[in-house]
This record gives C-alpha cells, sequence and structure tokens, in this order.
C-alpha cells in the first residue's frame, strides 16, 4: 500500500502573499514519483502555537512529513524544536556542526553571533544532512513509524538538498513508482472529454486518469503505479491508446509539451517552411511558433497584417473582397493565406482574421474568427469555433491556439497523402 | 481588532504538484491589503471525507474562509456541497442559473451535458457572485459569525470574480480602506531600486511601499490606509513623486498595466503609427502592442524577418550589411528599422534582432541583443543591457521589453521636442 506524505512550509512571508509556494509544487511532483500519495499541504507563520498544532495534526494523518523553512538562526525560526517537543524528543548540541558554523564565519573575517548557535541544535537521534548552498543543515527523524525532513525554506537550498540526498534516501525505501503520462486534446472541452470518457474516468485506479482544462486546451493525466518504471509504464499503454480511439486527430500530442512543438517537428518532418499572416492575434501565432528552439530552420517570416491597407499592400488581399466581405471573412482569410505565401515563399501559410474584443466592431460580434491555410492542398478557410467572451487576450489566445491546430491538421493531412 | 481570514484550495492538481498555488498568493496579498491576518493555507485533494474535515477545522478558527476550486461540472467538483455540510445548509436548485448555463450551451449550438447542472445547485440562503469569465457561478454565505466565499480554481475566473464583486463586498464592511498606487520602472533591477530607495522602503509604514520584480521590470507597490478614499489616495501622493524624483524616465507609468499600454497611449497622443520589425523576438513585440483595445488606431503593421533572405527581401536590408555584420548587429537592426518604415507608411519603425537561446550562434552569444528605431528623429540603434541567461523564453521577453521602452522613449523625446 502507498505511503502517505505531507507537506507543511512554515513562513509569514507565504502567508502575506510576498512570495509564492513554489516549494509545494517540486515537493508534491518528487513526493508522487517517489509513490507516495499527498493529501494535504499546509502553510503556517513563524508562530509556536499554530506550528505546534499543525505539526501534531500532519502526524497524526500521516507516514512522512515534509517540512519547508523555519531553519536559520533568528529568534522565529522553530521548526526543529516544534517537531521535537511534537515526537517527545530532547534537542541536542552538535559540536561538529558549531565548529563548522564558526570556521565559516571567520573564514569570512567576521565573529558569529550567538542567535546562530542554534543552527547546532538538532532533536536527538536525527540524522543531520548537510547543506551545500546555505548556513542551516537539514535533519530527518524516525520515530513511532513516522518520518519527518525538515528542510530549509529557500528553494535552492531545499531542492539541492532534496536531489543530491532526500530523493536517493527515500527511493531507497519505496517498492513502487509512479510513471505519468499526458494527453493533450483540443476542440473538446473538459466536460464533454469527461462525457465521452466517463467509464475511463470515473473508474479508474491504476492507472488513474485525472482531467485538467486550461488555455483552450484539455490535458488528460495518465498516471500508473508499479513496482518498475517499465511495468507502470506498459499500464499506461492501453489507457493512452482509448483516449487515442475516443479523441482521434484531436489528441495532439501525447508526452509533449505544446501544440507549437508539435506543428515545428511535423514542419521539420516534412521539410517544409511556414509564413503567418496574422490579424486579430497580432503576432501571437509567430511568437508561439518561434519559442520553439530550432524553429529558425522551419518558420520563414511572420506578417502582422492589422489595417486593411496592409493586407491589400502586403499580403495582397483584393479591394474588391475587403469591400464585399470585409475584413472578417472566409475570403479575407483565404486570401492573406495565399497571399503570404507567394509574398514570403514558403511551403505553407497559416492565416487569421477576426474580432477579438472587448467590443463587437461592423465587421463582426466579438469572437468571430476565420483562418485560413495555403500551401500543396490549396488554399482553404474556415471559421473558428470559440467559446464566447469578451476577454481581449482570452480571445486571442483561444484563437492562436485554434490556428496552430488548423496548420497541424493541414499538416498531418500532408503527412498521411505521401 | 482585526479579523482572521483563511484559505482553502481544492485539488487533486495541486497536490500532485502539476499546478502551483499561485491563487493562495494572490488572495493572501489581497487580504493583507484589506487588513485580514491570514493564518493558514490549506490545500485538499477533491475528496469529500478530507474536504469536509479541512472545513471544518478552517470554520472553527477564522471569521472569513475563502475556498478556491472544486465549483465545476464534474464529479469531483465538491466544495459546494462540503461546505453547505459543514454549515448544517441544504442544496437549493437556482432555475435562472440553469436556464443561463442552457442558453450558452445553445448559443454555440450544442446541448449541455447532465453533469453541468450541478453547476446551478447552491447552500441554501447564499449569495450567488457571477462568473463574466466562466461557467461556474461563485458564492458567500453568512452564517453564525462565518462568511464562507467559493471562488473557481482558474486563476483568470477567480481573479476576475475577486476585483469586481468580493473586494469591494469585503471592503465595504471594513472600517478603514486601503489606497494602492503601483509605480512601474525599467532599466533598475530590483535591489539597485532597493538600495536607491533605502529609507523610503525601509522606513515605510503608512504608506507602505514593496517592491516586485518580474518579466524584466520592477514594480513598487505604494498603499497607504485611512477613514476615506480620497484620505488614502492624498497620502500616496509624496511617495509617489519621491519615486519619480528617484527614478526620472526609467519610471515608465505610475496606475497604469503595461509598458504596451504607455507605447499605445503616446502614439494616439502624437497621432503615430507604428510599425515592429522582429527577429528574436518573432512577433511578441506586435502581440503585446496589440493587446491593447484601440491599438488598431496605431498599429499598422508588423513583420516577423526571421530568415536572412526575408530580412532582405522584406525589410530592405542590404546582403552587404548582413555579410559583413551579420544579422545580429546595430547596422541590421537599423537598416531593419528604416525598411519596415519604408514599406509600411507607418511614421515609426521600432525593429529588434538578437540571439534568444538556449545556444549561442555564429552571429554572436546568447542575450546580444539590438534595437533600431526609424522616425522623424532619424534612424538610431543601440545595443540593448540584457541579463545573463540562456532560457530563451525569459531572453524574449526581456528582449521585448526593452524594445517597448525604446519606442517609448523615442516618442518620448518626439513628445519634448514638440
Amino acid at each position: 500500500m502507498s505511503k502517505t506524505a505531507e507537506i507543511l512550509c512554515v513562513g509569514t512571508e507565504i502567508l502575506l502573499g510576498n512570495i509564492t509556494n513554489t516549494n509545494a509544487t517540486f515537493l508534491s511532483q518528487e513526493l508522487s514519483l517517489l509513490g507516495f500519495n499527498v493529501f494535504h499541504h499546509t502553510v503556517v507563520g513563524d508562530n509556536p502555537e499554530r506550528l505546534a498544532q499543525a505539526v501534531d495534526t500532519a502526524l497524526s494523518r500521516c507516514d512522512l512529513l515534509i517540512t519547508t523553512g523555519g531553519l536559520g538562526p533568528t529568534y522565529d525560526d522553530l521548526t526543529k524544536q516544534t517537531v521535537a517537543r511534537a515526537l517527545g524528543l530532547e534537542m541536542e548540541l552538535h559540536e561538529d556542526i558549531l565548529a563548522d558554523l564558526r570556521a565559516r564565519w571567520e573564514s569570512r573575517g567576521k565573529v558569529m553571533t550567538k542567535n546562530n548557535e542554534q543552527q547546532a541544535w538538532f532533536p536527538k537521534g536525527c540524522t543531520i544532512i548537510p547543506n551545500d548552498w546555505g548556513t542551516a543543515p537539514s535533519c530527518a527523524i524516525e520515530k513511532d513509524g513516522h518520518t519527518v525532513i525538515m528542510l530549509p525554506g529557500p528553494p535552492r537550498e531545499m531542492k539541492n538538498i532534496w536531489n543530491k540526498y532526500v530523493a536517493p534516501m527515500l527511493a531507497a525505501k519505496q517498492d513502487e513508482v509512479l510513471v505519468s503520462r499526458y494527453c493533450r486534446v483540443v476542440n473538446i472541452g473538459e466536460s464533454a472529454l469527461e462525457d465521452r470518457l466517463y467509464d475511463l474516468l470515473k473508474n479508474s485506479t491504476n492507472p488513474t486518469v485525472a482531467p485538467y482544462a486550461g488555455g483552450g486546451e484539455t490535458m488528460l493525466r495518465v498516471t500508473a503505479k508499479a513496482k518498475t518504471r517499465e511495468e507502470a509504464y506498459a499500464m499506461t499503454i492501453p489507457v493512452v491508446q482509448a483516449i487515442a480511439d475516443e479523441c482521434g486527430d484531436d489528441l495532439y500530442a501525447v508526452d509533449q509539451d505544446c501544440m507549437e512543438q508539435v506543428v515545428v517537428e511535423l514542419l521539420h518532418e516534412l521539410g517544409m517552411k511556414v509564413c503567418t499572416c496574422e490579424s486579430m492575434t497580432g503576432g501571437l501565432i509567430a511568437g508561439r511558433i518561434t519559442n520553439i528552439p530550432g524553429a529558425s530552420d522551419v518558420f520563414e517570416c511572420g506578417l502582422v497584417t492589422y489595417s486593411n491597407r496592409i493586407k491589400h499592400k502586403l499580403a495582397g488581399v483584393a479591394v474588391k473582397t475587403l469591400d464585399e466581405h470585409t475584413a472578417v471573412s472566409l475570403e479575407t482569410a483565404a486570401e492573406m493565406a495565399q497571399g503570404a505565401l507567394a509574398l514570403s515563399g514558403a511551403s505553407v501559410a497559416v492565416s487569421i482574421t477576426g474580432v477579438a474584443g472587448p467590443d463587437d466592431t461592423p465587421e463582426g460580434e466579438v469572437g468571430t474568427v476565420f483562418v485560413g491555410l495555403a500551401g500543396p492542398l490549396g488554399v482553404r478557410s474556415a471559421k473558428v469555433d470559440m467559446l464566447r467572451s469578451r476577454d481581449r487576450a482570452y480571445n486571442r489566445n483561444l484563437a492562436t491556439v485554434k490556428a496552430l491546430d488548423a496548420l497541424r491538421l493541414y499538416l498531418l493531412e500532408i503527412k498521411r497523402d505521401r
């Protein structure tokens, strides 16, 4: 059976919102990978009563407690004493650590202040874990079936100690590992996807399947637990296949980071170069593609044809088209793609035109969007299925995803035709 | 006496480390500004027993409980039911919300799936808070001296509801008001700024002055507390003036959101139109400018001249320049701006070329960046002062800010010359 772990972060600066608790994120990821169930994160300030209560509560419900923060030299660093009290342990001075601390100060030509001595006091019977990047050593205690590991608050020190000492120590004790795989889906919303994959999601235990929505996409995480990494991976395969069968081409990536990465890889594979011609997204499509290292091999140029004058002058959209159909139309999208392809000499072009908001325009309501494509399969354009929103940034982002997706599907068709 | 507030975030994705709990950071900052003491953050997963226990524990020790997450349509969205049970309240269906949800689906030509209905069920006697940016409405309940406010998990929806409805509601109940003003600074790092404004930062109590760094900028938040909004605002004036005196033109905005907003306003004021010509930033400068509503009046066109061929063909950079100085040079940046200006017919042009990383290129080391300008003050180019990083996304973002800043200073000079 999986053991449970809990993360307790100590620091008033987190409760004031001065820093974001990225330590909890890191430790959660790491603990999941090691096969621990993490059921609680707690944050308390540098306050002895509330810290003591949080330690007691955590120890009553978990096997492994990881704390961060409160190991330093100041009067409000209280984690070690508080944990010791909760476990019924005395504190003891480690003379070697004290000597080491003094030597550090002397090497900088200074005399150590008295308050620093508390960094050499530890709960009796604990294992000291060195802190190569800071002054406050870390420690681990095992008692009554519980393990408590106390880490410093600064993320850089905490991660270094974790990676170098704690993770190997915990991995050696685990008899199961977790493997997670990420299935990224477009064009099917979270609730529709859940509806279609109801049995898979509802009854998933090992592997588990969990959906996350955001940025115009839905991600399904498939996580399997087994004795070995290979065995866990093998368990994910039929589940990923079931998702692929249900979603078809709307499953745009498994184990890849983002849509633009998939697009760049397809372009590489096909030996093609793309150009973009954007109106409402104003450069965001080009911006996303060129964020992928190596994009320069497949990205030829981008045009942001914002005004009608420039749509005509640069992308060659006919004045008649703009007059008869407006700039936000199937016809304009098609001519933008065609014109950009001709101007740039790229092998494929994607275009987009629409109304980003917040206000409606004479060309159309907010969220009216058309995407165009030009390349070896000819010129195409289509109306984009958007969600109803007046949020300009949201609409621009969603339109960017939809345009990248249209380009991906066009490239996939070329790939299959070959 | 200050009231205590507590933040309870619901979501297995946080416990797995798939997302960082930035909601807790935002809410902590906001609650502090409203004068609440925040003593605990808790995160639990989408599990009814643990959620119920966390709600009970929180209600036993705070006046105001804010929850995030678990309001959506899926079977594991349980927050409303669980809070209702903890407070001894029944759930009731709101027909008007149900009708509204159905209408949203129908407007997209789809039939609402059954599971979405639970978004129309709420604890009896609660106040419904609209969610303008998402489907799951939020709600607030007052009972037995406690207030519970349930917000959705997606940060964008949560922040919108908070700013528009919840913060004003809570502020109306407080007997002091807080006014915050935001001073945005470029080109001076956080620690240098802290050094230069040491007395102001160190001794600030009311108003308080707090620095936040990120995205290539430093923001100073000046917050005053008083009986009335007018009184609090008046208290901020001398502090903002002291910051302005110290920072000069590096203070690019007070009470404005971002650099591109300032640039768009300057262009409007001067009656000028801009075009962009980007290499390393690949469309991000155009993307930022066009994200401002009304940008279409001042943004003429954008070019993403990624390949040397296109730099020559579209932006008219001489082959000789590219051969002798490479694409990453003062000379290329200048010719890109000049060529884009000529091609577009805009009144000012900004260009950028550089090495985004992660790897060095024959043209230069990662982080070598040149910005160019062309317009009524003539053609200029300069090397950009970047921080040392191999992170492609970071470098592209910082270069974007620097290019926007160069454009801003060019426009300021035009404004002062008039």
